[in-house]
C-alpha cells in the first residue's frame, strides 16, 4: 500500500463522516426525529424541543458539535452520571497521550524512519508506506536511540496522566457516594444459599438466622421468588388487563392503547383477543401482594435490610458461615439496576455457568478466525487472485486494487465484529449476573479481550505469517515475531482506524438502527414516541473500541507513526460524538460508579507493557543492544507503576470504606426521622412484584436459564407514568371477585409447577 | 543403567537406611542424648525419662518404631497440634493413593510395558531399566488403553481422596478453632499504616480512630515499637544483669550461670567482663516499662484489641479508610507467633520486598542450574569423560559406574539442596512476614517452587535435551518434550527416591547435626541441657520435600512403574519416622491451624495435571489418538474438581466465619466474668516489652532490616522457668537507683538513634 492508497482510503472516510455529521445535523432538527436524537432530553427532562422553523429545518448547522464541546463536566456529571464521565475522561486521556505522541513521533521518529536508509526519494504520492515505518532503518543504525527516547517519553507521559486520571476518577467515586442521596442498596445486602431443611422454610431461616448472629443491626428481608412460565403468562394477562381499564376509563389514551394497532390492518384482531383474554384477566395489581407472593416459589435468596450501611457493609464482607458455599452474601446492586431474570440462579451453578460461559467466549474466538483469515487475504491479493482467478480481471484496475487492499478488509472485518458484542452480552446474561450494570461490565471485558485478540493479535500474526499459528505458542519468540509483523501490518491498522474508527463514531452520531425504527414505528406500526425507550449507553461496545484503538496507537506510535494523526482525529471527533450523545441521546439507567475505570486503566497498562515489548524485539531485531537494554528497566518499571495502583486506588473501586459508611450513618442519624424513612422505603424498594419496579419486568424473559439479550427494555417504564396509571386501576363495574378467583387458580398452577430446589 | 546399577543403589540405601535406624535406637538409649531425640517430652511434659540398665542400652529394638505406628490420630492431634496432624495426612493420603498406584501399575502397566516390544528378554539382572518403561510400548500399540484406564484409575482415586481429606481437616480445623481456650489473637487486629501527622501523635491517632469508628466495641491498644540497635544493647546489659542476680542468689544455679564457662579455659574471662559490664547494666525488670516505651521511638503499627471476637474479625476484614494505603488491618498473629523483629516495617515497603524478593528467588533459581547441569553430566558418562579425560581410568570399573551413575548425581544434588531451605527462610524473613508461622509458611511455598523447578524440570528438561533450555519456552510443544524426557529421566528419580528420600528420612531420624552440636554442648562447653531448646518442626523442608516425591510418583506412575515401590517405602518409612519426630522430638510453638493443607492439595493437582499433560504427549508420541482423547476430559475435569474446592473448602482456611466467632462470644458472655478476665490478659499478651515476651526475643538480631535466619531460637524461653526467675530478681543490696540511671542515659540515647518514619 502505497501514499496515494492511504489517501484514497482517508477521503472515502473523510467524504462518509462529512456526509454523515450533515445528514446528522439535518434529521436531528426534524420533530420526528426527537425521539431518536434527544432521548435522553425527552424521558428526564420533560422539556419539548425549540421547535425551529421549517426554513431552519433544511438549513444544516455545528452548533450542536460547539455545544457538545462546551459542556462542562460539573453539568456532564450532573446529567449523565460519573460513568458516563469516567468514559469521556478515557478519551480525554487518549487525546492528551497521543497529542504527546504526535508531537514526539511525528518530529523525532518520522524523520528518524524516512531518512533511515540511504536512498533516492521519489514523488511522495507513489511512496510505500513502507518508507515511513521503522522497517526503513538501517540494522545497527545509530538513529535507534531516537526510538528508544520516544518510547521512554510516551510511556512515562502515559503513566504520569494515568496517575492522576486514576486519582481524580478515585477521588470523584468517593464524592459520588457520599455526596449522593441515601440509596437503598447501601442498606441491603443479597444472601444467596439459604440453606434448604424440611422444617424450616427459607423466609423462617433468613430471619432466625440474621436475628440471632447480627441481632443489633438486622431490620427486616424480602425473599426472592422464582418467576416461572406461568408468572409471565399471569403478567401479560395483567398487562393485558390494564390496558381495558385504560381504554374504558378513557384516560391517557394517547399513551399505549394504539400499542397493537398495526397501521397495514387495523386493529381489529386486537379487539378480538382482548375478550377472549378477558376470561383469563385478573385484577392482580389490587391483589395483596404478599399474599399472591407466598404462594409463588421461594427461592435460595433473599435481600437481607440493616438498620445502617455499616451494618450492611460488614455484613456483605464477612464469611458468614464455616460452609462457604452457603449464606453467601454481597452488598445489593441498586434497585433499578437489578436483574430480577438471574436472581433465581442457585448459587453453586453460577462457577459452573461462569466456566461454561469462558469456554463458548474461547470456542467463539477460535471460530472467529475465519472471517479473520478471509480479511487477511484480501490485503495480500496476490495470493487472492491465485485461488480466485476470475478476480483477475477486477483486479486489474489501479483503483480496484486501492479500494481491495485499503478498504474492503476493514470493512468486512467490521461488520463481523457488529455480531460480537450481542452475543457476549447473551454470554454475560448467561454467567448469572444478578444486576444490568454487572451483565454490561462482564460483557464489556469479554468484548475487550475478544477485540484485542482478533483485532490485533490474529490480524498480526495471520497476515504476516500465514497460517503459522503455531507461532502463538512460543511465547519467547512472539516479541521478535511481533517485532517482524507490526510494522508489516501497520497499514491494515490505519486503514482500520479510519474505517472502524471514523465510520463507527459517524454510523454512532446518526444512529441509524434507531432512525429506520424510528421510522418504522411512527408509519408503520402507527405508534406514537415513548420517551422512555431511550436506550442506556451502550459500554460493552464503546469502552471496547476505544480501549483498542488505544492499543493500536501505542503499539504502532513508534513503529508507525502515521498511524498518529489518524488516532487523534478519532479521539478529538469522539471526544465530541460521545458527550453529545451522553448529553442527548442515552439515559443513565444505572450507575455503577466509575467500575470501569480500572478496567480502562489495566487494558492501558497492557498496551503500555505490549507496546515496549514490541520494541524490543525490533530492537533486537536491528541489532541495537543498547536500546533493548534501555526498553528493559521501562517494561519492569511500568509494570511496578501499575503495582502500586492497584494497591493504592483498586481497593476503593471493589469495596466501601468503614470510614465514609459510618461518617454518612451519622450524619443521616443526627437528622432526625431521616434513618427511619430511610428504612421505610427500603422494603418497598426491593419489592420483586411490587408494580413499580415489575409492570413492565415481568413481561419479559424469564425461561428457565432467564435469557434476555439485550436486556435494555427492562426497567424502560417510568415510575411516574405508571403512578398515573395507577391511580386509576380499577374498571368500576368490573367483577372483582370472579377476577381474584382466576388469579388464585392460576396461583395454584405456579405451586404446582415448581420443584425442589437443586441445591 | 541397567536392573543390576538400580539393585546396587537400592543395595547401598537400605544399607545405610539400617544402619542408621541401628544406630538411631542406639543413641537415643544414652542418656546423654535425652534432649536430642525426646525434646519435645523434656520440655513440656517434663517427664525424666525412663533411665534404662546399662546392659539394656547397648541393646537395639524396634519398640520405638512401633509405638510411633500405634499412636492415635487423637493423642497427635493433643500432643502436636494441628499442624502436625495434617503434615502426617498429607502421608497418609499419599500412602493410599500410591497404594491404589502400585497395584494398577504392576499388575497393568508394568506387564504391558514388559511385553511391549515382541522382543527376546535377556537375564533380569543385566536388562535396562528402560524395558520397564513405556518407551518399550510400540506405537499404535493396543495396550495403550492399559496406560490410559490407569490414569484414570489413579487421578480418579486421588480426587476422591483428595476430598474426603480436604473436607476432614476443614472440619478439624473448625474443630480446632471453637474448641480450643480462647485465644487473644482472636480478639487482637494488627494495624498498619497509621497516618502520621506532627499535632497527633500516633498512639492519640490510633485511640481517636477506633473509638470514633468502633466505639462500641474497640477496647484498648498497644503501640510497636522500633527496636534498634541501642535497645539491643540494653537487653545484653539486662541479661548479664539478670545472671549476676542469678549467681548473687544462688537460686538455680544449674540453670543458666555457666552458659559462658569454656570447658577448655576456664571461666575467668567471662567474670572480668561482668564486672566491667556492671557499671552499664539496669534494673530494667523493676522500671516502668511504659515509662519506657513511650521514650522509644513508635512504629506506624499498633495491635487494637477489641470486646469480641466478631468485632475483631470485622475491623480486621473491612477497608477502613478511603485510601486503601492508610489502616490497613489484620487479624494478629498469636502472642508467640509474632515475629517482632518485622513488624516496624512500613506498609509500603512491603509490596516493594515482596517483589524484591520474588525477583531474588528467580535469579537464585537459575543461578543454581550450574550445579543441577553438572550433576546431570555424571548420568551422562561418556560425554564427561570426553571433557575430563583423566576421568577413564577410574571409570573402567563397573562397579564405579555404577556408583557414579546411580548414586552420585543425586548425593551431590542433595547436598546442594540443603542450602536452599536456609535460604529460602532468609528471603521470606526480608520479605516482611509478621508471624514465624508465616514465614515458615512462605518459605515453604518458596523452596516447593524451587524443588519442582530444579529437581523435576530442570533435570526432565536439562537431561534429554542437554542445554537445549529454550524448549522451555514453547508451551504447545510441552507435552510433547516432557513425553520424550520424563521416560529417558525415569531411572534418575528413582535413584532420587532412594537417595534423597530414604537417606533423608533415616538422617531425619538420628539428627546427626543435633547429635554432634549436644556433643559439642556437653563436653566441651559444658552446658546443662535447655530442655527449651528443641526445635519446631521443619515444615519448611519436610512439606516440599514429600510432596515433591508425590509429583514424581504421580509423573512417573504411568511411564516407569518401577519407581512406586520405592517411593511407597519412602511413604511409610516417612509416616513412621515423621510420627516419631513429631511425638518426642519437636515442639509445636505455634499453630496455624492446619494451614498448609490447601498448599498440599494444590500441588497435589499440579502434579497430577502434569502428569495427565505428560501422558497425553506420550499417548500422542505412540499415535494413539484414543488414548490422547480421552486423557483430555480427564485434564478439564481434574481443573474443575480443583476450582470446586477451592469455591468450597479454601475460604475457611482464609477466613473465620462470623457464625463459629459470634457463638464463641456468646458462649464466653454467658460465663460470668470469663470475658473480662479475657479482656485482661490482651494487653500482656501483645506486649512487646513485657518480661516473658521479650528477654530472650530482645537479645536476638534487631539490625535495620530484622534478619533472623533459623530463628527458631525466638520464643525459646520457658515462660515458667522465667517466672521463678522473675520472682528473685533483684539482688538486695544493689543501689537501685544508680541503675536506674543508667537507664535513663541508655533511652536517651535510644531517643538520639530514633528517625522520622520512612512513610
Amino acid at each position: 500500500m502505497n501514499v496515494s492508497a492511504l489517501l484514497t482510503s482517508a477521503g472515502i472516510n473523510i467524504g462518509i463522516c462529512a456526509l454523515l455529521l450533515f445528514l446528522c445535523s439535518l434529521l436531528r432538527k426534524q420533530p420526528g426525529n426527537v425521539s431518536v436524537y434527544f432521548g435522553r432530553r425527552l424521558a428526564q427532562e420533560h422539556s419539548r424541543m425549540l421547535d425551529s422553523g421549517p426554513l431552519d429545518r433544511l438549513v444544516p448547522s455545528a452548533s450542536w458539535l460547539v455545544k457538545a464541546w462546551e459542556t462542562s463536566e460539573e453539568d456532564l456529571l450532573g446529567v449523565a452520571g460519573l460513568d458516563a464521565v469516567v468514559f469521556i475522561r478515557m478519551l480525554v486521556f487518549s487525546i492528551r497521550v497521543f497529542s504527546i505522541a504526535a508531537v514526539v513521533c511525528l518530529f523525532g521518529v518520522l524523520p528518524a524512519n524516512y531518512y533511515g536508509q540511504d536512498m533516492h526519494h521519489r514523488k511522495i504520492s507513489s511512496l510505500s508506506l513502507d518508507v515511513f515505518t521503522i522497517g526503513n532503518v538501517d540494522p545497527g543504525s545509530r538513529w535507534l536511540w531516537v526510538h528508544c527516547l520516544s518510547l521512554y517519553i510516551i510511556s512515562c507521559s502515559a503513566c504520569v496522566l494515568l496517575y492522576f486520571e486514576y486519582r481524580s476518577i478515585a477521588r470523584m467515586r468517593l464524592i459520588h457516594i457520599t455526596r449522593s442521596p441515601p440509596s437503598p442498596s447501601h442498606f441491603t445486602v443479597l444472601v444467596r444459599a439459604i440453606p434448604w431443611s424440611v422444617e424450616e422454610p427459607y423466609d423462617d431461616a433468613v430471619k432466625n438466622f440474621f436475628s440471632k448472629y447480627h441481632a443489633s443491626t438486622y431490620l427486616s428481608h424480602q425473599m426472592i421468588y422464582r418467576v416461572g412460565k406461568v408468572q409471565k403468562l399471569m403478567n401479560g394477562a395483567e398487562e393485558v388487563y390494564k390496558k381495558i381499564c385504560l381504554q374504558a376509563t378513557a384516560i391517557e389514551l394517547t399513551c399505549r392503547p394504539s400499542k397493537y394497532t398495526c397501521g397495514l390492518c387495523g386493529g381489529k384482531l386486537e379487539s378480538v383477543r382482548y375478550h377472549n383474554d378477558f376470561e383469563l384477566t385478573a385484577k392482580k395489581l389490587d391483589l395483596n401482594h404478599s399474599d399472591l407472593s407466598t404462594k409463588l416459589k421461594e427461592c435460595a435468596s433473599a435481600f437481607v435490610f440493616f438498620k445502617s450501611r455499616y451494618a450492611a457493609l460488614v455484613a456483605s464482607q464477612v464469611l458468614q458461615s464455616s460452609n462457604p458455599m452457603l449464606w453467601v452474601t454481597d452488598l445489593a446492586p441498586e434497585p433499578h439496576d437489578i436483574y430480577w431474570s438471574n436472581l433465581w440462579i442457585p448459587y453453586r451453578q453460577l462457577w459452573f455457568r461462569r466456566i461454561a460461559t469462558l469456554l463458548a467466549s474461547i470456542v467463539f474466538m477460535f471460530l472467529f478466525l475465519i472471517p479473520v483469515t478471509f480479511v487477511q487475504g484480501l490485503t495480500q491479493l496476490d495470493q487472492l487472485q491465485q485461488r480466485l482467478p476470475f478476480l483477475k480481471g477486477i483486479l486489474k484496475k489501479k483503483f480496484m486494487i486501492q479500494i481491495v487492499t485499503g478498504y474492503l478488509p476493514s470493512v468486512i472485518l467490521l461488520l463481523f465484529l457488529y455480531t460480537v458484542p450481542p452475543l457476549m452480552m447473551l454470554f454475560s446474561t448467561l454467567e448469572g449476573s444478578i444486576s444490568h450494570s454487572g451483565r454490561k461490565k462482564s460483557a464489556c471485558y469479554k468484548v475487550l479481550y475478544f477485540n484485542i485478540w482478533n483485532v490485533f493479535f490474529v490480524n498480526v500474526l495471520s497476515g504476516s505469517i500465514i497460517k503459522q499459528l503455531n507461532v502463538i505458542s512460543t511465547p519467547k519468540g512472539i516479541p521478535t515475531e511481533l517485532a517482524k509483523a507490526v510494522p508489516s501490518q501497520a497499514t491494515f491498522f490505519i486503514t482500520y482506524v479510519l474505517t472502524s474508527g471514523w465510520a463507527s463514531l459517524s454510523s454512532e452520531v446518526v444512529q441509524l438502527f434507531s432512525l429506520i425504527w424510528n421510522f418504522i414505528r411512527r408509519h408503520i406500526l402507527r405508534r406514537k414516541d415513548d420517551p422512555d425507550s431511550a436506550p442506556s449507553f451502550p459500554y460493552h461496545t464503546e469502552v471496547p473500541r476505544v480501549l483498542v484503538f488505544g492499543l493500536l496507537g501505542f503499539t504502532c506510535a513508534i513503529l508507525a507513526p502515521l498511524i498518529i494523526p489518524f488516532l487523534l482525529v478519532y479521539f478529538v471527533l469522539g471526544y465530541v460524538v460521545y458527550r453529545n450523545q451522553v448529553l442527548n441521546v442515552y439515559i443513565p439507567k444505572y450507575e455503577t460508579g466509575g467500575q470501569m475505570w480500572p478496567m480502562m486503566h489495566n487494558t492501558t497498562i497492557f498496551s503500555l507493557v505490549l507496546s515496549q515489548i514490541i520494541n524490543l524485539g525490533v530492537f533486537g531485531i536491528k541489532r541495537s543492544p543498547v536500546a533493548s537494554g534501555f526498553t528493559i528497566p521501562l517494561v519492569i518499571c511500568t509494570l511496578l507503576f501499575n503495582e502500586y495502583c492497584r494497591k493504592r486506588f483498586h481497593p476503593v473501586f471493589q469495596n466501601l470504606s468503614a470510614q465514609e459508611l459510618i461518617d454518612m450513618d451519622e450524619q443521616d442519624e443526627k437528622c432526625e426521622g431521616r434513618m427511619e424513612e430511610i428504612h421505610k422505603q427500603l422494603h418497598m424498594a426491593y419489592c420483586q412484584f411490587s408494580p413499580p419496579e415489575t409492570t413492565d419486568e415481568s413481561c419479559r424473559d424469564v425461561g428457565p436459564i432467564g435469557i434476555d439479550i439485550d436486556g435494555e427494555s427492562e426497567n424502560r417504564v417510568d415510575p411516574k407514568e405508571l403512578e398515573t396509571e395507577l391511580e386509576h386501576p380499577t374498571l368500576p363495574g368490573l367483577p372483582i371477585s370472579s377476577l381474584q378467583q382466576s388469579v388464585k387458580s392460576l396461583t395454584r398452577l405456579v405451586t404446582v409447577d415448581s420443584r425442589k430446589p437443586s441445591m
